[in-house]
């Protein structure tokens, strides 16, 4: 019986020949990660299990994103702690205010995360870089204080659900309409401690955005990691981005899936997850009249640049409702930039949005659009748990940057088309 | 004996042919400001008195900008209550994020505010409309309560310090030089409940944001407001802006002062406020090498497009310490695009600076850039007290825009001078 990808990922950093699902292994990892909120537990947990050197000071992020640039004094002394660990061990990707972004997106756009890696990260959307082909999850801080101190982690070899993908996508669908629609059909621990592996013919018509988008939520179905198959688009993301040697994976054809789920692309629509779970989805065209206060578009999930261009292509020559704040939120200082060179930028403020620095912001509760009582957002982020982002009775739909922008000018929830 | 200018806008504001120093009189508003902190304080004073209708809907401003875009719940709580006031009673002049910008630089920029009007706002720093030769001045929650109510307020006429300013600002010597030299030389109470007359030949080389700067900055030497005269500059200023009839007030020759202080322009230097008061004042070259962990480039006192362009000046083609975070926050939306326009912005992200959405932001502790333990931060912003900007240890030390942003590539207090 063969190997799936990620099996074969786990059993090459394990040094074995083959491993199977459910096997127990250690494997040497190619980066750990961790931020500004999990960073100190696990370097604290390290100093507490008595190391006192770092594994390779070239494999460790360190990325102050969540609530930086510092939004009280608590963060503040997090983001100390975290800096003052950096130059002790001279950790080299220690991404402070001014270089940073939100990890999920600056890692592969700096070129830490490659085809083929092992990284781990304290951080449940870690899974992301499964749009490179590597395997990524998320892990513990004490987990990820032993990554640190050993470059090892040990893990529970998963089974995998196969999503054959064929068509392609219609004009104001994305990536995150896919991903909304598979954990709406599976449940948010329809993959529990599985690999979304993504195959099949409609994998090259998605862009590498739309990638990041779907495999950054396949811990919202449960799952250990997705991962998508290295191809021409991959290929192109990494050049000038990676200069290390890379190895490439793919499935063995006798592969054995627990499961294998047909998506067809073509068919998909502009699709919300409703408040409180990921699972709670509607076609737009489901929905009635939903009114909000407010329109987040940013995150790890989905402030990259093509999320941006979508916004702006809706958001252009038009204004957001009175009654909207909308909030934009380029996920990196590349994005950010790149945004002001398109003439995105102009387009947001002309429209009445604001544009802020690059940080994880309010999709987690932390600064920059805490919603009050009752209030409603849309939000591109990736969780709608009660009080996520902010008073428990406020409420959040998740949705495309395409849907945002649309219900940000509408004043509530719909797509490009119904305006 | 004649008036002082500010006393002539007081008379006509009360409808008397003369007031003098020191008399108690109830004069009518032009307009009433409020924030989110302190918005909800006078709705809930207004609506404890009785009151059920504001005296004028176009005459009253609310402005979403000390913690917002909402930081927490408690500021969404308050944003909420300020929305549901302005929708009640349909205030024209209600800012909310993507409109909005910090109070004081979003005022006069709007047009609200003019040449011989009577402002008073529940925020301590709205006596920056004197630069516009308005009288403006800071009241207390209550006080604004009874004035958004009634358009009414009392005041006790206050006497006044003649600033005779000479000469012209040497390259790199601002406004901002200017008022910290002069609370330097009279302390934080040397003009406790007066008015700070600015006159002499010195003001026509003083541009309008240096004006602003230095009125907004008058409360830290105690004063009840600062005053400049109009000139081309000032109708310049408010040309496209301000489209109601004004009335222009100028000081009589035989006006009383309390005092007469002359400044010659030409011989300031870059100064610093040390901690922990705005009194405690040095010339850059009488410091000793103070590191900075953060440099703050923004607020009512120095979020204008020419503080903006005097910060890209400095970072143009260099690269802030990689100790310093350096965070820019334009005042408004209008000052943001503008820097987007002028290349301003791009500058300082290739700089290694990030760019905020207008907001107080760190200023007064509010978010984007809290201080841990024993922080240091260089900051345009008006206030060092003890703990403003975060951890009880931190230190703030108020400067120019070139000095913060030079500072911010030395990683120590500098002139641009010092690179």
């Amino acid at each position: 019986m063969g190997m799936t990808m990620t099996q074969k990922i786990l059993a090459k950093h394990a040094g074995m020949e083959s491993v199977s699902a459910g096997q127990l292994i250690e494997a040497n990892v190619d980066l750990t990660l961790a931020n500004d909120i999990t960073g100190p537990v696990a370097i604290r947990e390290m100093e507490k299990a008595g190391f006192e050197k770092v594994f390779d000071n070239r494999k460790i992020a360190l990325v102050m994103d969540h609530f930086a640039p510092n939004k009280d004094i608590k963060s503040a002394e997090q983001c100390l702690e975290c800096r003052q660990f950096a130059r002790k061990h001279q950790i080299v990707n220690f991404f402070d205010v001014g270089e940073m972004g939100i990890e999920h997106a600056l890692l592969p756009e700096k070129g830490l995360t490659a085809p083929g890696e092992l990284i781990i990260g304290a951080d449940s959307h870690t899974c992301t870089y499964g749009a490179l082909g590597a395997f990524s999850t998320g892990v513990g801080s004490t987990d990820l204080a032993a990554g640190m101190a050993t470059g090892k982690a040990w893990f529970k070899v998963p089974e995998a659900i196969r999503f054959e993908l064929t068509g392609a996508l219609q004009p104001d669908v994305s990536g995150k309409d896919v991903i909304l629609h598979i954990i709406g059909k599976i449940g948010v621990d329809g993959a529990l401690y599985k690999s979304m592996e993504f195959t099949g013919e409609g994998v090259s018509a998605l862009s590498m955005d739309d990638r990041f988008t779907i495999c950054n939520m396949a811990i919202e179905a449960g799952a250990k990691n997705g991962i998508f198959p290295v191809d021409d688009k991959t290929m192109d993301y990494i050049k000038g981005r990676v200069d290390r040697e890379i190895t490439v994976f793919a499935a063995d054809d006798d592969a054995a899936y627990g499961e294998t789920i047909e998506i067809d692309l073509s068919a998909l629509k502009p699709t919300v997850a409703c408040p409180h779970l990921p699972e709670n989805t509607k076609t737009v065209d489901e929905m009635g009249r939903v009114e909000i206060q407010q329109s987040v578009i940013g995150s790890c999930t989905n402030g990259r640049i093509e999320d941006m261009r979508a916004a702006a292509a809706i958001l252009k020559g038009r204004h957001v409702h009175q009654d909207v704040r909308t909030i934009i939120i380029p996920a990196t200082q590349e994005v950010y930039l790149q945004c002001i060179e398109e003439g995105l930028t102009k387009i947001f403020i002309q429209a009445g949005a604001i544009v802020s620095t690059p940080t994880c912001g309010p999709c987690l509760g932390g600064h920059m659009g805490i919603l009050a009582h009752g209030e409603r957002s849309v939000s591109t982020t990736n969780r709608n748990f009660v009080g996520r982002m902010g008073h428990i009775t406020s409420e959040i739909y998740l949705a495309s940057p395409a849907v945002a922008a649309a219900s940000a000018v509408a004043g509530y929830i719909c797509t490009p088309a119904d305006l």
